[in-house]
């Protein structure tokens, strides 16, 4: 018989159900075994979803992870006990594949890390999902294959619908920002297709509050674009917005030397277009569910395979912090007006080398 | 614990193995506990995937359906034999899933819709892959809620990408040809969308061999366009072809009286364009599966789920023999040069009637 | 000083002001010098935008051809007239530019071939003004170039927006019948592309009366659909309709044994898209100027220069009178229910030959 | 007889060319009859293609403003002598249409607004493309309608071909930068849609040169990027590059509080797209006037009617002034690497004031 990996689920919120039913249903090498969530809410939809397919649920995190055989455990809880958890999953020795960011104090996250660098054996990821995203992968083969010549400048943007709500801007205040919370997967692209050694010369930024003036308070936007400078002739350009009007648009641009590579130009829901009096229309992903889980299911099944046969995770741990790092620069620009300048070595300094 | 609906895989060829692996990773309420081949490539590849995982192997399809606690079997054996390994398996009382077509012959067609009205307890259904595909169901949702008014016309075309090795060939011999093996889907699709009780007026259809010659042999064609005028003022008009250069290119279009809906006019492999000194440039899927893969894990979930809690299935095993029946009228046309025509009540007749 | 064409334009319906204005405003080696019109409406728009250029206005066709120093007319009368006008330009020595189709009678066709023919160093032109789209061209050259191999399926659709006033149908009557009087467009491509010598084998049609059932009496339809076969191994099929919500939509696809092109595949009326509640939504053009006022332009520049300078025209004038007669067939074809069928050399026979 | 405009043509280069033959065939109140150039290459083009239809050619400005009966000039010469031929126009009472800039220095614009304020009878016009096209104009009316909200984020980017002659290395000494050159336009979009009246918060920019390194010596960029932060909650970021492999794309995003219009979103070259073993491709205008060249017979054409009948130009002089001075700003950002401050009135800070 195969042998699964017996994993445990830390936090059942949106993206915790999400990530529970993966590893329950969708990822065959991997038995959802345990889950752990401290809300009546959460724990009323585990006994109806997870339970009957014999997961034991808990509501104490450190009982979870003495799960009799537990082997690895997936944290989707809230953002500021991602590190705790992390460390204590480390420290009994189990994977960890940890919801981003892993934490928005950089201290805290290199805890995290230094705890995973004290345990090679261990596979510990912090998940950037479009990483796994199929489009964004052949973008990156496309890349890395020469079509576009030298990756000079990325323009990325993530664009979520506009929700009347207000959901939202009460999370604002536990987010980091929207630089932080949204633009970091962009950062992480920028990143992934400039190299993960890529230095940063300047950073600047200006946003707004266009839709929802209260995030004013919270020092944050609901419109914001930024600009950051590497070293060695690379710009990444990022714009994230909490007002799109027609969905999810999550939208990246590699402009090479000889070439230039989009990922979602034109979003869509799906194969479907509606010809009639207004035109021609299709739809737009409401939420970015819509447009990577598909992705969402690789993470879970090339985390699983990491940890089972001992490979190599297909992103560093480390980058996970630098991608936050940036991001936060980027909320500092935002929120000072000021432009940041760094070294060579990517030192904070007060003004702009002479070019 | 859930119950899970015990299933069999008969088959394992390139559909087959699909099915098997649908069945077992990807259908939370199935679970696949026996399979059968009779071919010994075949049977390593189970040995490898499937036996892991618990599955039990026969080489022998009657010793199969006897295989304690199952209650269902998917049928994706080579066509001549579907019919009989249906009826056999619904005489054991086991819920039948069975590629398309059931048979090239009606008759034989029909003794399996009798068998199944015998059973009425049983569910029995010829997968349509199309139908599960969630760009289809909106079009369909779309069209149901009155979009584009009265659906009169609808063009649809299955176009497959050029096999050089001549693969498809030699499958020609037994498939029953082009409109019976692949504007089938299509033909499908046109009785869904203006309804089950439609019934044929008069068929015309031409076909060439424009890069495969010897298809003649065969009495098929490499490309072949057909007309089906519907009684009650509805036409569909139908392409196949197995000569695309780029891939895969299944499209669909639904004119209505108020406006019309297209299904995959823009055929994309994923949301990577590439821009280079050529212009601009999408790849598309090379095979039916990557695009409709979604639309077979559908597809097994919803029958897995109408069997178990005793639901309607999707489509009646009786439209799937319809569109084969429709399939061969086509092929007639094409091979004789004649026109066909039809009475009101769907009686084979010489000429038009009087307008 | 630059020598101009002097022209004189007979007819100043919809079509005839557009060839007025750009004979007169967008050919820069044409001059504009006469117009004939017996309607009192038109002539009251050509005092206002004809006379103050210098235009001489004329009430009467004959008198008009006898314009002093006149070398070519542009006839868009009514259909019925064109070839007696057509005939008495020749006689006049006069160039022709002539709006599809020269007649609905084919003996009158041949007529006006006659007539060009006894007068080689005219330049008699029937405007099928799609030749002279930027984008057929492009795409004629591509296939001229070898990109797709050979030309082996076309669809050719031409599609009117619906036009709830019922305008056209008074129109019907006179204009042939919709394959006449749409699909020859299509035709015209198709033997553009398959080459002017393809020979018909067979002809098919069915069509439908969906928003304006009062065309049944003129024996026409607001959607019909038909399939042209050529000896050779090439085949055509054609669709048109009257039926559009959203605008025209004009769309042919050239498949190749190596390829395939489309040209307006995905129509829009210019560069803007809206995205908002709905999706994401573009226009599309409502009639066939708003795709092909460039082609006109064109037509009407090229005809000139090939006057001017004696230089062969771009598309033969039998050819139009060929469409003219496919189209008939398909519209026979349509009429009838009847499948026709022509042997090697074009000839009517009663029954395909065998394959 | 109808009025014409009486119109010489200053500068026969590239642009000069066409604003010439617009004139010439394009403009139907206007006669072009005077046109003047130093160069004779581009003279001996003169005699060929405008003396033949009665252009008189100069080779001094001074004496063809002094052609009898001259109403008006269209000035495209060098930059540098734009503002003195403008106001030696201006002096002898003639319209103006100047191509854009009308100068790199802002005294010697102003001068040329005040000379053009002192005349208020003669239409004195700086050209901005853009504001002609008809995508560009239909994107404003909806704008104007509503239907986005409040236009609260605008993305536009000027892309060129990478022209690996180095032509534009040679010309960026003199043409004031890619800000300047290229963005200008994108600014100008941006005060058209925000309001002529938006007044510069703060300006930051970023570029590089990744294939034209020898740009750096006239500290210019093949590829910037800059944010335009305006008072009121507006930004404006931009993106100029000449180092497109695909060809021309001028892209502009504008982003309201309810929605969001794109025009350009997909650069075309014309309706065809090509299907083979690639994919999918479509061909892109190799260079601006491709994809503008109807702007720019509308905007000779509206020129033409303003001054004739009086009428209000579409856009102000001082508009021009402005979009220059904003480009220099981010010019100067990008040169010193600093990021720019200004007040509520527009004046210079030294610092972002407190939000």
């Amino acid at each position: 018989m195969v042998q699964k990996l017996k994993i445990g689920a830390a936090g059942l919120g949106r993206m915790g159900k999400r990530h529970a039913v993966n590893f329950l249903h969708r990822t065959p090498r991997a038995e959802l075994v345990a889950a752990f969530t401290p809300d009546q809410a959460e724990l009323a939809w585990a006994r109806e979803n997870l339970e009957p397919y014999g997961v034991t649920l808990y509501t104490d995190y450190d009982q979870m992870i003495n799960h009799p055989g537990l082997q690895a455990v997936v944290i989707a809880t809230v953002t500021k006990v991602h590190a705790d958890e992390a460390i204590a999953a480390i420290n009994k020795n189990l994977h960890v594949l940890c919801e981003k960011p892993i934490s928005l104090s950089l201290e805290k996250s290199r805890e995290v890390v230094t705890a995973a660098q004290n345990k090679p054996h261990l596979k510990v990821m912090c998940g950037f999902s479009r990483r796994f995203d199929s489009s964004y992968r052949d973008a990156f083969e496309k890349a890395e294959a020469g079509l576009i010549g030298r990756p000079s400048i990325i323009r990325s943007q993530t664009c979520d619908k506009h929700d009347p709500s207000g959901f939202f801007v009460k999370y604002a205040a536990l987010n980091g920002g929207c630089f932080v919370d949204m633009s970091v997967h962009d950062i992480d692209l920028a990143m992934w297709f400039f190299g993960d050694d890529s230095v940063v010369k300047s950073v600047s930024a200006s946003g707004i509050t266009a839709v929802s003036p209260e995030l004013a308070e919270h020092g944050d936007c609901d419109n914001a674009v930024g600009i950051v400078e590497f070293w060695g002739g690379r710009i990444a350009y990022f714009y994230n917005s909490r007002m799109m009007a027609h969905g999810q648009e999550d939208t990246t641009e590699i402009i090479g030397t000889g070439g230039k590579i989009t990922v979602n130009g034109n979003p869509q829901a799906n194969f479907v277009n509606y010809y009639g009096p207004q035109g021609i229309t299709r739809e737009v992903p409401a939420h970015y569910y819509g447009r990577f889980e598909q992705a969402f299911v690789a993470e879970v099944n090339e985390f699983t395979a990491a940890a089972l046969d001992n490979m190599k995770l297909p992103l560093k741990l480390t980058g996970a912090v630098q991608a936050v790092q940036i991001g936060s620069y980027l909320q500092e620009a935002l929120n000072t007006g000021k432009k940041l300048y760094f070294d060579e070595s990517g030192r904070r300094i007060d003004q702009q080398p002479k070019l």
